[in-house]
């Protein structure tokens, strides 16, 4: 992992204004796992009654703490959550499990809960051994000083190579309860998740049973993180967790997740996630270009998704983004090696609002100099109609630069 | 497609000394289709009697010419083969498939012989509307200057980003004959054939029916072209064609692939192929190293590959080796994303002869800077063993530099 020299261009000028949550609160601390002056250990207290839900990294080398969320999952019990960036504890043997369950311990005593209510997700380089010893110490002292206003503090301390923060709100109505969502993740390289991104936090203060708020961030997932690609590369800690705290005055508790009570609240989730999602192509290592792909026409919504991922993940594209050409024929290309049904004489390409193919050959309007002007914008749209079926989908990237080989070919040291 | 600046360090100090093939004869010529100063026509005139047989690429946008040459596949004769560089006539409508129809009526004329006996392949951009006015004027010269030795210039007219061309020979007895195999390629990015190549076009003065040769040059090609990666990229016009003559004094006609009399020919068939594959691999656009991957231990053959493909794309695995890092986690990751089973507690990696990891962990014996000395080399072989079954499998591919955005960002023209 190298040094993100510069900030992204598309770092928003701000972060937003986020209302606190009933029973969540947080504290952060330098433990120097790896980084020297910052944060990099997050921890975060919940109230007694808070639900869990999560999707984790589908890798078949994932980590010891991936691991530990996963039974943790099965009784969706929450009172405790711990971060740590710098070490993804993944690929650490029996050393990286008996981390986490010194981590857990520690987390328990300091919350004063059981272990089994204890989350950890860790981020950072892959096979380094991880020393709990580091950290394990400072939650006593964190769950004191936990405080419900940190959100920005949070989110910071758990990034790695992103070059800002990413933090987003979104408020629903259940019933006649007002409740608030709040969110946070991080990611900048290795991101091609495959159930999510490298780690994302949802806090709510809604009444939602487990198996409900699962049914909610599953669906949402896999047309929000599921459709972000930077490199390809997918981590090993790929970590979304949502917490429901309860505390929201008078919101009846939700057991099912087709409840029709929870309309507004899934939209609103759906929405604060697929924010989350873009941010963190907005800070893809290296970017010069944030990239949106609609594909229409497909077989169904998941070959639309295989293929705006075969164009995402093309190193072709997404140089010739980099480079501001409309070398459109490299789009052709992905499409064709994505192994989806397209019919080659019905597919059409555009850039931004610009027709450049149809009907299997440039279009007869096409101008390159109007394209390659398009290609000179910071946020760039291409849509494709594969011209089979009614399948859609849209998935976010970034350009391909000397920055991305300037970050991940430094050594690590 | 942009400028290769300089060439591949991996470039042989010169190419190989290549026996005429009694029935082969080539010509060259500088059409201007693209490129200025340079060949990028080649016609190749084959004696009566020519079997023909092919691999193609899956690609769902496949070019005109490759369709073309599918259905001339299909009877397997051959008298005449036409490439072209500079263009691929890829996603280039009725025109596209009215010009593929003017070269075959050209070369057909210039030979002497039916339109279904000339094959045809395309290079270069894609999307470009192809003028076949603009070469096949010159067929008819061509054929008349046709010599047997013009081996080098052939393999430099396929040409397009590629930095040296890619040329290669072998011997084997069939019977008491003595047969020659030669072989040419292009290809340096859109690099991992989904059934051959960009274009590789194999000679031989053996006797083999077609389906005979067809067997022969489907199964090395799984093992050779088929391992072969730069950047996942698969192209609209990957074309394998391999041409036997049968004017080797005394070879018997051989009809099965099957036939005990072809074992050492298709030894020498599948050496030829991976020299050629690795070529290829060593003509990476923008590399700085060459690049083996060995995995053993996977389910079966199929997951093995998978694995090593996985491994050979990572943008991370790629950038590491080129800034000359033991990261080996991101080797821990590429196994993890490939989606075949792994035992993760049983994974060991080695970076050349230095056993990295095992058992799931950091090797007790693992010293960095010993790794990082390795990592300086030219040649970097990365070995793993998922810890599953029999299953092997090597893919070549190189490193991901600046180079290759710089050949790659370039604005087209």
């Amino acid at each position: 992992m190298g040094k993100a020299s510069t900030v992204s261009p598309f770092s928003p000028q701000s972060l937003p204004d986020v209302p606190a949550i009933g029973g969540v609160r947080f504290a952060t601390a330098e433990a120097g796992i790896r980084y020297k002056g910052r944060t990099d250990l997050l921890l975060v207290i919940l109230d007694p009654g808070t639900t869990a839900a999560g999707v984790l990294t589908r890798s078949k080398t994932r980590a010891a703490p991936v691991e530990w969320c996963a039974k943790r999952l099965k009784t969706g019990s929450a009172r405790a959550l711990v971060v740590n960036s710098g070490n993804a504890n993944a690929f650490t043997g029996a050393r990286g499990r008996e981390a986490v369950r010194i981590t857990a311990e520690a987390a328990a005593k300091a919350a004063g809960c059981s272990e089994d209510e204890v989350f950890i997700a860790s981020t950072g380089v892959i096979g380094e051994p991880m020393e709990a010893g580091k950290f394990a110490h400072l939650l006593d002292k964190l769950a004191h000083d936990a405080a419900s206003d940190a959100w920005a503090a949070a989110a910071r301390a758990i990034m790695t190579t992103d070059t800002f923060p990413k933090l987003a709100t979104r408020r629903a109505k259940i019933g006649s309860a007002d409740v608030v969502l709040n969110g946070f993740c991080k990611g900048a390289g290795m991101i091609q998740p495959d159930m999510a991104t490298m780690l994302c936090f949802v806090f709510t203060d809604a009444a939602i049973a487990p198996a409900a708020l699962q049914g909610l961030i599953a669906r949402s997932v896999d047309r929000t993180f599921n459709c972000l690609t930077v490199d390809g590369d997918t981590s090993t800690s790929d970590t979304l967790l949502a917490f429901a705290t309860g505390t929201a005055e008078g919101c009846p508790r939700i057991a099912d997740a087709a409840d029709p009570r929870l309309a507004a609240f899934a939209g609103a989730l759906h929405d604060l996630l697929r924010e989350l999602a873009i941010l963190v192509a907005k800070d893809g290592e290296g970017l010069t270009k944030f990239v949106t792909i609609e594909v229409e026409g497909a077989e169904n919504d998941r070959a639309a998704r295989k293929i705006g991922l075969a164009i995402g993940n093309s190193p072709l594209v997404k140089t010739a983004i980099a480079g501001e050409d409309p070398n459109w024929g490299r789009i052709v290309m992905a499409v064709g090696k994505a192994g989806e049904a397209a019919d080659r004489d019905k597919l059409a390409i555009w850039l931004g609002d610009i027709l450049v193919a149809e009907n299997g050959e440039r279009a007869q309007s096409y101008e390159e100099d109007v394209a390659a002007h398009y290609m000179k914008g910071a946020e760039i749209r291409l849509r494709v109609d594969v011209g089979i079926g009614n399948g859609r989908a849209t998935v976010w990237t970034c350009d391909l630069t000397h920055g991305y080989i300037d970050i991940n070919a430094a050594y690590r040291s």
